[in-house]
């Protein structure tokens, strides 16, 4: 391909990779509980609306990943947006995954989902659909309720780092 | 439900929008042709990675949109991530469908897929499965080239408005 001023990557691993390298994200936290009981949480770049009429979003997941067992059985889960304070939380819930309830401040809320304090929002989903796609999968969610929590400046991820909006 | 900080809103369409005033996105522009060979674009909030192994995306598309009549017909459509040089265009492709390739500087380039000049970076995409939910769809599609230009702050999308990363 001839276009001016762009490099052809020649492999579709790499040219992913470097396109998401350019690519900002908002930074959310979904929680929910396994068949345990126990509450389960993880740090999602891929939470987004899908219409208001009626109210639903969609968010992915990888199959690999430690939460999956208990996402894709759940009901019900809460999205959590975050906020600037909340980068310490954020970093938590995508680190080790049994050290995510330790010392956190949760309380259990509407369909004994957990709720963490602090974040600037709080949706809770009921699970409509689950596409399996390879290692991953799409999750498409109806809202059902929600929580308001203090305005802050919001958390982005671009470059494997934690940014926030700033002017143009 | 009791928990402390936060304000329960009662309603999941006022919770949805309540949420995603608090949430920001990346920037991105998807094109393709019609049935008539013509350029079509639109400008999303909703792009995302769905795993590298192998490389796939996702985005939604609202089906009343005036893209969605060529996106559901499309084999293939090209992913344009953006930086703050491209703030205009991301403006021109969520205006006025009719006038979206006037004076808009791109060519055609691979699958006959309209190639915006002057981005951060595009993705050829394949559409392996598009999921119809109520009013919107998500695509999920294969990576299958990519061209890399060059690098900008990434440009984001807060509260209506168009922002850059910010450090924390």
């Amino acid at each position: 391909m001839s276009t001016p001023s762009f490099e052809p990557v020649g492999d579709a691993v790499e040219a992913l990779k470097a396109t998401f390298r350019r690519h900002a994200s908002g930074v959310a936290i979904l929680t929910t509980v396994d068949a345990e009981g126990q509450p389960v949480a993880f740090t999602a770049t891929s939470v987004t609306s899908l219409g208001t009429n009626p109210p639903l979003v969609s968010f992915n997941v990888a199959r690999g990943s430690s939460s999956w067992p208990a996402i894709s059985e759940a009901t019900h889960v809460a999205l959590h947006t975050l906020g600037t304070d909340n980068l310490d939380l954020a970093k938590k819930m995508s680190q080790d995954h049994t050290q995510r309830f330790v010392d956190t401040d949760w309380e259990s809320g509407p369909q004994g989902l957990p709720i963490l304090a602090g974040v600037t929002s709080v949706l809770v989903l009921r699970i409509r659909q689950v596409v399996e796609i390879e290692a991953n999968a799409v999750l498409i969610a109806d809202v059902v309720d929600g929580l308001i929590g203090a305005e802050q400046r919001p958390l982005l991820y671009f470059k494997r780092d934690y940014y926030t909006a700033g002017d143009l």
